[in-house]
């Protein structure tokens, strides 16, 4: 007889794989890297199922996603959703007519663009990042989004670091925030 | 009655929806930007599920993905075939311990890096970006891969520009190159 397979919890299996590399970019800061995560094809599954499961009844028309992290969560959450997959990326690297916020970062400011013909006015919305800190970049993406007419549903992570105070602000505006796990 | 609904070719509707920029980056270079393809629905499956239908027979652990174009498409590739997805980064962006190469653009070198740990000896590994010109950072990224000790199954991309000589180089190693459209 096989031996029987025990349940695993998806969100625990993702929260194992994240790993924590200290003092990067800088001394004091303790890093969340999802690459560990990603490159295990159950807890990458896992990872991706968790937010199908959360948004196939919501009739999402796009999933947008961060340069560069929200790329890689983003896109395959599209493709098994079946929705279109709209990049946000810093300044310059679009090649077509951009919309384009400023937000503020530690030191000085920084700039995120989308293509003007990337979302339809009233389609519905779902932006992801891996990780949400301050919230500067992710604020500024749904301001965007907003811009041009789209309604977001929805901003989610797969991390969140609330003491950094983010999700928080992000809590405050008319958009949900979601995450899978928090540091 | 209904309507019959046409046969739709595949590689035709991706190629179709492959946006010309004239004159981007600079003055003189047509660019191929494939946001339009990634958000239509129905292209976005048809691009990832050649790659699914080519691929699934033959046994990949990993699709690698070069920042950051490429991890749009390779991270919804790894999704649908099951298996883990790692990102090849520019210098500086990876948090862990990493192997690099040096490869030559038209103005100076750059560097492209992956973690130590993100593929093991006789891994089986589809590399993909979104486009190949000179080829440089795709060969760069075979090698990389090949130091780790994995085998490189192929490296593809979704548009060749065969008149750059990349895809001609990329031949003339022991690793295949793939693409599903040319201009």
């Amino acid at each position: 007889m096989n031996n029987p397979i025990p349940y695993q919890d998806p969100i625990e299996l993702v929260r194992s794989l994240i790993r924590n590399v200290p003092d990067w970019p800088k001394p004091g800061v303790m890093f969340r890297d999802i690459t560990p995560l990603l490159q295990d094809p159950r807890a990458f599954r896992a990872l991706i199922d968790i937010f199908v499961y959360r948004h196939m009844r919501h009739k999402l028309d796009v999933v947008v996603g961060i340069d560069a992290r929200g790329f890689i969560f983003g896109s395959a959450l599209a493709y098994a959703l079946g929705v279109g997959f709209v990049p946000v990326r810093k300044q310059g690297k679009l090649p077509y007519k951009t919309v384009s916020a400023a937000y503020t970062l530690e030191y000085g400011d920084a700039v995120v663009e989308v293509h003007q013909d990337a979302v339809k006015p009233g389609q519905r919305v779902l932006l992801v990042d891996d990780l949400v800190a301050t919230g500067g970049t992710m604020l500024a993406a749904v301001k965007l989004l907003q811009q041009l007419g789209s309604n977001v549903v929805e901003a989610a992570a797969i991390v969140d670091l609330p003491a950094l105070g983010g999700s928080s602000l992000i809590a405050k505006t008319d958009t949900p925030f979601f995450s899978v796990c928090t540091f």
